[in-house]
């Protein structure tokens, strides 16, 4: 491993601070734990554009984008407007603010299926609200997921494994993504007694390659569900708005009966949301839903503000754009070094596999290399595109990777 | 029922709109259902210190703060300054900043039985993960929780009943507040298998008065955990800060093993936190716990700002005062109208019961004709002292709480 004296001074000695008052001194998914220990920043001190800088002044190309809900780069002047403009008159008041119809007749105009649309302040919140829904629609008990699919930090989802007990998933079956024949024998075994099943777009595991669904998976999926009365459950948090402003399902040809999303909705302020179809609406409105902060109106004035500059600007195919340009980049790259890479999931929503690489070891040295020379690669997580990414970004980014591969090749692994 | 044509005028159009695209138009906690459809306004506009503007521009003075949150009245300077700066550096950035830290120990300062702190963006995030921390430090698996009492919004703990199955709550045992005997029963039906007792510091059911710990109650609880090594959880949520900086546990002379914390916490931007003994690091390390925008700066360095005006003003004190006042000045004016009326809780989380009033009525009444005349009185939820109300606030308030009494009593209410 490569010394790097004091290049993460400052994001150590505060996580030696934090390791004392907080557990694990960073949870959750931006844990060290994560990424690789040493090899990437801790703490972050500010963020501009497509570009954001650690707690030690190293400076770096931002391809996570917050983990997807930047999706216009940070500090967007638009957004930023729009949402100081709320929060100078009300943060946190008794009712919700004008902003909050306007917000729901937008997404309700957006995305085509529903006919409603609630808020939260996180992903699981919007998940673990959605599986009551199906229930109390149908009457039924069984949720079908896939092995695997990330959900949300709720018992019956989380990827964790402390502090659960049986009950919690009794009902939640899985199946792995793209195999129908496994998720038809669930519904022949649970026949009459599926609520609902959620499921992602395509498939995104951490540590894994992202998987596209299977030519027929998603029609199959969706006819079982229309015909057995399932509610099919499509959880966007992750990639939503970043393929298609409609709803990922419109790029995979299907339609869902509730959608969650989250992410890209505001671009980083804190918010969620679920949207569903007209004859969910009884069962929505009888799932009890609410928060501390969920009417406060700043946060969806930023999303109705990163709602409108992404349909003026059309930023999915900035993003897919930008996108390919650095995965076709990288592969090049890989080639002209002798490491065999590709793209895995979309373009906006991107991830790279080196082959031959069962231990993660290319990958995992390549994204730390990458980063190093200042454009965030998370070795295990797929990446994040923002229309803030200018091709100058992507070009620097292909020239970092180029020293990256050069150096493994040097060095032989 | 006093006709009052136009006065929320503006409310009822964007509640009409509303209706097509949000379930119930409204859900949760600001529910029109919650307070009294019609005598009340649906939507806010802005707010600034102790009073807010309806979209309607009617004006009240602030008796419910956000449902709490706000604790130094809308739109502190400092606090938003803090938060401002903070923003405008970094929003949702990849890694935590600084002020994570930072406000980790001071919490962890502040709460002098803790060790430790985690950070969340809803009540139920924390009560719900206390839950996870309890069964995986003890091994076992059931929950004791007070009757009515109010932990969020998620299947283990939620007030409605749509969208659950038998095994959301079937470790979930109840018992009715300060009924030791009930209590007792239950450790010893379940004995061995108790992870956790979850309990409010007093009693705040929604449409009853609250209730205090009765003598004994506490030390009672806290020595049969302490006993029996079950985890016993706080959830100072709606109460926490202004009681006792320190955590309300202070003020009733007993100690917790772990504390649930939102509302006060940052004076109305979004955020909650958990704290625990240092015996319980290790399962709350094991726990899994993340969200979206739950490394966000703002809401810290808002939290930090408040935290210290709090401890520089002492703000409970302030909010005793003010809400003895009020409640002093209330019952007064009830003896001169013939109307027995007591405060429920404590002064600074307080709530006012009529006597002989089985139906309500009296105090709905009274709820909707002070709000009329401009400072808001929820008849069916505690009231939230800040610390921006000034004793002209008092007496105006005051004034208009004679005039509704004058008014019932003329109608014989």
């Amino acid at each position: 491993m490569t010394s790097i004296p004091n290049r993460y001074r400052r994001s150590h000695e505060l996580f030696a601070r934090a390791a004392k008052v907080i557990p694990c001194g960073i949870y959750g998914h931006t844990s060290p734990v994560a990424s690789l220990p040493g090899e990437f920043p801790y703490y972050a001190a500010r963020a501009k554009g497509s570009h954001y800088w650690d707690v030690d002044g190293n400076e770096y190309i931002d391809y996570l984008c917050g983990y997807g809900p930047v999706v216009l780069g940070h500090q967007h002047p638009e957004v930023e407007a729009a949402a100081a403009e709320q929060q100078s008159r009300a943060l946190c008041v008794n009712h919700p603010g004008e902003v909050m119809v306007e917000l729901a007749e937008h997404l309700v105009s957006l995305i085509d299926f529903s006919a409603w649309s609630v808020f939260g302040k996180n992903g699981s919140d919007m998940t673990t609200w959605a599986v009551q829904v199906a229930r109390e629609h149908t009457g039924r008990r069984k949720i079908l997921k896939v092995t695997e699919a990330y959900h949300g930090m709720d018992p019956w989802c989380t990827p964790g494994h402390a502090g659960l007990v049986d009950e919690d998933r009794v009902h939640i079956h899985e199946f792995d993504w793209n195999d129908l024949e496994a998720f038809d024998r669930l519904l022949s075994e649970y026949r009459n007694d599926v609520a609902g099943v959620i499921l992602t777009p395509f498939h995104h595991p951490v540590f894994k390659a992202s998987v596209m669904p299977a030519p027929g998976f998603w029609s199959h999926v969706e006819s079982a569900c229309r015909r057995e009365g399932i509610v099919l459950i499509l959880d966007d948090i992750r990639a939503g708005f970043r393929l298609d402003l409609r709803g990922s399902h419109k790029l995979f040809g299907f339609e869902p009966d509730l959608i969650c999303l989250c992410k890209a909705l505001a671009n980083g302020h804190p918010l969620s949301a679920a949207l569903g179809r007209r004859e969910l609406r009884i069962a929505a409105s009888r799932v009890f839903l609410t928060g501390s902060y969920w009417n406060s109106p700043p946060a969806m004035a930023a999303s109705l503000a990163c709602l409108k500059i992404m349909q003026r600007d059309k930023t999915p195919e900035t993003l897919r754009e930008r996108g390919e340009a650095l995965m076709q980049g990288l592969v090049e790259a890989g080639k002209r070094h002798g490491y065999a890479m590709h793209c895995s999931g979309p373009a906006a929503v991107p991830f790279i596999i080196f082959a031959d690489d069962p231990s993660m070891r290319r990958r995992q040295r390549f994204c730390a290399e990458v980063t190093r020379r200042g454009a965030i690669f998370h070795p295990h997580h797929n990446w994040f595109m923002s229309s803030a990414l200018s091709p100058e970004d992507i070009d620097s980014t292909l020239r970092m990777a180029d020293g990256a591969l050069a150096q493994m090749r040097d060095e032989k692994i």
